[in-house]
């Protein structure tokens, strides 16, 4: 089986499937000619000779060698031309190109096969000596750079003394005789730095190409791409060899690349830039500037230049479209009028143009609902819906200098507002109407209201799912965390960033997807889809139109469902507006935080005895039943899972000592007393201790007290014709004996109004996962809570992990933050093992995950695989997991 | 088939292996009776018509009430009396029995039979109307009570009036008239009480009382004492019905108690007590004070008194040994000297009399070693290896109101010293000659060297896995954790137990055995076995000489192999003395904690460039080689798991102000600066935190350090002939990438030495359990460590868990404290999976366990059953946890 695959007008052995074995450049350059796109013939060294070379210590298997030299004398015979330059001059272009695109990561040698001799042969052919020692000088360059390993600079060195004396600005103005001195010094060099002359046989060219190419794929850039784009060192590169048309014949001559559609905006036709009389890599190194390919009113456009070639490009461009169904980037060479596509591949392109592009094409007729959603990248979404900075202003400010720091781009958006170092602070302002950025060492509970009220949020530590992280993002604010640059000075009302030091109360501004901070005001605008989709109605054609269409088909094809974290009933709203089918997680605690019920909630703890403890529940009651009143309003007709309180009662008692003493007054007891309870309940590991159900077994008035607010409020919500759907969650449960406990507390509550509500479980706890066909006896619906299945699993605080988790992710000890993206083999093998036992012992039983992996797209496809009902995720990203659901089902059928 | 079993000399249905279906008493009467011995016959109703019965909404099934009818009428044909009183008087016992011993809890009734006609007979056929008239006020006042539900008080009442009407005191002198009349007001009070006449119809007796039984087993205090003991409700209780015989017949007559042995020391010879002319309930009633059995110069002793019965007792004693290869506790009454035995069943006995009587019982040839082994509880050993307080000066202490508290026996042992509530303090007084009691709030890794010169520890908070509890019981130290009645003013340097206030510097004692506190001094002596087998030579019949030969049998069974925790040279001294075969974890951090290393650590933490790092480090190097090499020597030949640094680095680091400021200024900084690092390290959940392998892979200089330490170790150890046998172990571990990494940093520096040795990870985190097939492909064994797996599986802090724990054993969601013995169900389950995956992926691979569940009986027979190849515990539980292996592989074997 031979290893070296033709393409041709006449012969093509590879197609466009090929991919793994031609790489993305060969496969393409092979459909390209079966398809009679006009491609310069060539042939390819398929990936799996990459791999014998490297394996056998950089040695060129003999069978391949015999291959490529029989491959070789079919191209000659193939174009009527010789390498070995016995006949007209064959010249050939050597590219790398890998399964996927790692762009200017490998390297590339054009015009090989001049020497000496072909040299004069190429002038007397193309009647144009200049083009043929420009081309000559150039190959010297670029083989020497890449095969022998000499230094560019020397070479850019010589070209520049000879510019200079001869007087020009631009290669292209050099003159014959400047380009013979170039290439006589160019060899001059190499014989001085390599002790050898620089290689005359075209074959020696070859090899010595190849070779290149292949170990091309061990360089450093290479390794480190393939590192962070998490490529497998194993699939190797191919090796493109392609007889050369030339950009730089004259002004008939030019290159350039062409994208089908516009990669910004995805609007239909061309986009791109060409240079005449130029070789591919003018382009690229930008000395000249290039022109645009589809202005008509611009002299020194394509459509303008050359009408001809333009309309055989635009229509290669939909014959390629059409073939591939997808935008496609392309790279071209018109040799004296002759258009010849050089690669083609499906474009990259913004969030915004692969909506559009999805949709158009579909419309269009080119592909069908299922490629649509296989197009748009879920996390694309998150793009479409973060409000947005007037650019020039921000342009603006970073021109003057007046970008602070960075930190972790952790809630996308654009906020502008000022300094506020504390959540009543906050509070405060944004009574008075003034926009705030709360600033923050990191945030805790306590700060949930002032959250709410600031237009972004910025903290000192922590990562992407670090407290103010989570909530920033389930609120839909621009969020920048962990810039450990700056120092919040609390007691001095300031933050400093090196020497800056900013005020609270002067103006800054964060750009939560990029993680810029940056002094000063900057105009921001709500994303034009959130726009859109608040008003209500949307325009034919608008990205609202192309959202809800895209939205459609995803319902139609996604097995997993989607819902959404929310507390508040703007939330909901939001999350309904994007798309949720239900609430997953109601965190009923971050309800204890307004102003009014924390008093009581403080005084619960507090309580000295039990009538007062039923006293300050009962006054909170009313609070909580109107919270699921509204919630349920909103969500009419769809599930509500509720989760009863989760976390340690310490995270309600206040620190500060003015805070104690108010406390204390207001309660009529010692702020002595009250100090003491907050040391009683501090926790050496808050995280592993007492909360969640294990407040509801040794507290169980709270929880009875929060059951009685559902029922009240499902009961008061279905008087009104509302089709309240509440589901009670148990959180951190571990035994089924333990959950058992909590339903003979609760259920009384709920069968004294004669409801029957589903009661479940969170799986987080690693025993929970272990003994989940025991507690399936017990509970409804099982919730996976794999935010802290992962802390328990993993051993790994999130807290805490800051310090070093960097480091492991960095060393590829964990490929990823398995904060972010569930831990497959160890926390996913819990997740899974839990849904089998689980169905096993309650067939049917419902299977959810509420946390932060229910909205990331990978962890999403593995609840698929799992065969979970739903994901439960922050509204904003309710988009990006439906997307990712329907992705899920599509793989499946794929 | 029959549910009632007949015994007797001529038949007997059951047999002593029937205890399921018979009940404990049953089956042993039965076996008696199979045997020769004379015992009064009878039939036991099943256990299982207990079940029946109470399903049944307490109704004897129709066919169990024929079949005791039928029985009736073989046990009166038998004994050629009626119970219907038309012959000579039946009279019988009725008593529960269930499968296993529940002393008390459940209901007898003796004398049935009698009424107003069966009572004259008996006094005629007794020739002893006093008699008569006794069993039948004995028999009203009970039945009245057990079936009729009536107060024991009101009878009670009755009594007295009548004696003291009569003048006498006691109820064995009251007149024949008087017992008439008693027999008279009784049957008023109870026709007064249930309207209803006392039954006269000794058939309707009956009927009553096996219902009384049955009913009996579910009681209040029953079904308490199950709980408590975790015995299945679904047992049941037998309900054996049996001819009486009468103590009370006269001074030839009696009743009485007898151990075949005695259960306190295990001297050979019986021990018991008996009195004449009285029914059992006069011995338990404890108003006339029993004479003893066995004491032939007491000539009130059953030797003295009855010679021939006394013998006869000793042979049946003998007899019933041999037979039932145990000490034997037995009930026996003598009517007109004659014999019979009403019980026998194996006796408790002390820890001391239980390794005393398994020996004996080896040696006179009556068992072989496995029963021995199968005879002794692992538990008893701790008190057989425990200090002891002069018992009489406690007394006085305790009669003197001198009590001061009680908490959790966390170490077995008594000690006295003088209050002391720093570690430093502790040190400077021990260095004075002082003993000292170390009193803390908790203790925590700083205290230990506090904690190593103290006689006993004593501790406000934290349960029988806290801190100290661990580290005490490591060092064999009486421990009392989590007396909360405590108050430790640090301040004034003072304790608070109420309204008493003990100053710093004053004695006082603590019962580690016990949980006491007492106020002042009470001599104390090291365990008789600890100074018999530090002596180096056992007496022959010694303790010493009892407990190297149970060791040899139990070397000779045990699969699993039992090493120790040891940190310090004396401690694997003890261990080796007490039979462990090597260390399964050496922490090396305690080391740390030594007077002159911690500076080194804390420079080392503090340094603010790698070569001040560096130099910390190289000046520790040759402490930690010094201690690997004491422990080298003192284990020579045996393995010894060295445990690279494990603890966040936080906890090395001083928090009090002085020694801040002392640090700072010896290391040249300042205390802000040392401040802040202190506070940069703190951590949310430390125990999720940055520690572990996360250390060793973000400083690797420090575990490079410890390898060093260790080879240099190994090195000169066996330049002296010193086989020293090094494992190095990985703590911490989550992934195979993460034991490669350290792996590769480390591994150099062994193999620099021309070593090899083995290098294994802890697994102690879900995830490594769940991933365990990996990490097998990296580590040369793994030791489980269980106590953090089950901080992490069961997301629960030990630190934390006191505030809701407790409340969870009493409301039986977990059956036991977690941490003491293993969670099987789900912790365990991740043992065993991670056992299975290691071996699958490396066949062979040595499994350990360290950590506290090494040495729990059960958690080492769950160890067992998982194939682990040995477990690792403090050394003072050495020999407890080699008890339990010989005892799991016995159990295997049966």
């Amino acid at each position: 089986m031979s290893e070296v695959y033709r393409f041709s007008k006449t012969v093509t052995d590879g197609d466009g499937t090929m991919r793994g074995l031609l790489g993305g450049k060969g496969a393409g350059l092979a459909e390209m000619c079966r398809m009679g796109v006009p491609v310069p013939p060539g042939f390819t060294i398929s990936t799996r000779c990459c791999i014998s070379y490297l394996d056998e210590g950089g040695q060129l298997p003999e069978d391949v060698r015999a291959d490529v030299m029989e491959k070789m004398k079919w191209l000659e015979a193939e174009l009527g031309k010789s390498l070995s330059g016995d006949g007209p001059p064959l010249l050939l272009s050597v590219r790398s190109g890998a399964r996927v695109s790692m762009p200017g990561m490998m390297d590339t040698i054009l015009n090989l096969g001049l020497n000496d001799r072909t040299v004069a042969k190429l002038a007397e052919q193309s009647g144009n000596e200049r083009f043929a020692y420009d081309s000559f000088r150039r190959f010297i360059q670029m083989y020497s750079n890449v095969v022998l390993g000499l230094s560019h600079s020397d070479f850019e060195r010589i070209l520049e003394d000879v510019r200079e004396d001869e007087g020009v600005d631009l290669d292209s103005q050099i003159s014959l005789d400047g380009l013979k001195r170039i290439v006589e010094e160019y060899k001059d060099l190499v014989l001085e730095e390599t002790d050898q002359a620089f290689p005359e046989d075209p074959y020696d060219q070859l090899w010595g190409a190849i070779n290149a190419v292949f170990e091309s794929w061990n360089n450093d850039r290479a390794i480190l791409y393939r590192k962070i784009n998490n490529i497998d060192h194993k699939w190797g590169t191919a090796v493109n060899v392609q007889s050369m048309v030339f950009g730089n014949m004259g002004d008939s001559s030019g290159t350039g690349v062409c994208f089908s559609r516009d990669p910004s905006t995805g609007e239909p036709g061309p986009y791109g830039e060409y240079l005449r009389n130029a070789q591919g890599e003018d382009v690229v190194a930008g000395i000249r500037t290039p022109f645009k390919i589809d202005d008509p009113n611009d002299p020194e456009s394509m459509a303008a230049c050359w009408p001809e070639v333009y309309q055989q490009l635009l229509d290669t461009l939909g014959v390629l479209e059409k073939h591939f169904g997808d935008m496609q980037d392309t790279e071209f060479t018109v040799e004296n009028g002759r258009l010849f596509l050089l690669q083609t591949r499906n474009g990259k392109r913004t969030s915004r143009a692969s909506l559009r592009i999805a949709i158009d094409l579909y419309k269009e007729g080119l592909i069908d609902k299922h490629d649509a959603v296989r197009k748009v990248e879920p996390d694309s979404m998150s793009q479409l819906l973060a409000s947005e900075f007037d650019q020039d202003a921000k342009q603006k400010l970073l021109d003057s200098g007046r970008l602070l720091g960075r930190g972790l781009n952790a809630g996308p958006g654009a906020a502008t507002g000022v300094v506020t170092l504390s959540a009543e602070k906050a509070v405060e302002l944004q009574e008075e109407g003034i926009p705030v950025i709360l600033v923050r060492e990191e945030t805790s509970p306590e700060d949930i209201a002032g959250m709410h009220v600031s237009s972004g949020i910025l903290t000192q530590r922590g990562g992407m799912t670090s407290h103010a992280a989570v909530v920033a993002r389930g609120m839909g604010k621009p969020c920048v965390v962990g810039c450990t640059t700056m120092v919040v000075h609390t007691a001095e009302a300031a933050i400093q960033f090196g020497k800056r030091t900013i005020r609270e109360g002067a103006f800054i501004s964060i750009d939560g997807t990029t993680g810029e901070i940056l002094e000063g005001k900057i105009p921001t605008t709500a994303s034009p889809l959130i726009q859109q989709l608040s008003a209500g109605t949307v325009e034919p054609g608008s990205e609202g139109e192309q959202f809800a269409l895209l939205m459609s088909w995803v319902d139609e094809i996604a097995k997993i469902k989607v819902r959404t974290n929310a507390d508040a009933p703007a939330d909901a709203k939001i999350a309904r507006l994007l798309g949720a089918v239900g609430i997953g997680l109601c965190r009923t605690e971050h309800m204890f935080f307004g102003e009014d019920r924390i008093q009581h909630v403080r005084k619960m703890i507090l309580a000295a005895d039990e009538s007062t403890r039923n006293e300050a529940l009962a006054a909170l009651q009313p609070f909580q039943e109107n919270d699921f009143y509204e919630l349920f309003k909103e969500m009419n007709g769809m599930p509500v899972t509720i989760r009863l309180l989760d976390p340690p009662l310490h995270e309600f008692l206040p620190h500060g000592d003015s805070l104690i003493e108010g406390l204390a007054h207001s309660m009529g007891i010692t702020s002595t007393a009250v100090r003491h309870r907050v040391k009683d309940l501090e926790e050496a590991n808050p995280m592993l201790g007492h909360r969640g159900c294990r407040l509801g077994i040794s507290h169980p008035s709270i929880y009875r007290m929060q059951v009685a607010a559902i029922v009240g409020a499902v009961v008061r919500a279905r008087a009104e014709g509302i089709d309240a759907q509440a589901e009670i969650m148990v959180p951190l449960v571990g035994a089924q004996a333990e959950l058992d406990k909590v339903k003979a507390s609760i259920q009384p509550v709920v069968r004294e109004a004669d409801l029957d509500l589903p009661i479940g479980t969170m799986i987080e706890i690693p025993r929970a996962a272990l003994t989940a066909d025991e507690i399936a006896e017990s509970a409804d619906f099982f919730s996976f809570g794999t935010n802290d299945l992962t802390q328990c699993g993993m051993g790994l605080s999130r807290d805490d992990s800051g310090s070093f988790l960097p480091l492991y992710i960095d060393a590829g000890i964990y490929a990823r933050d398995p904060f972010k993206s569930i831990d497959q083999k160890g926390i996913g093998k819990l997740v899974s093992m839990a849904a089998d036992m689980g169905r096993k012992t309650r067939p049917g039983i419902k299977l959810g995950v509420c946390g932060e992996h229910g909205g990331d797209p990978d962890s999403i496809r593995f609840f698929y695989k799992v065969g979970l009902d739903y994901v439960s995720c922050s509204p904003y990203r309710v988009p990006i997991a439906k997307l990712a659901a329907a992705r899920a089902s599509l793989e499946e059928g794929a």
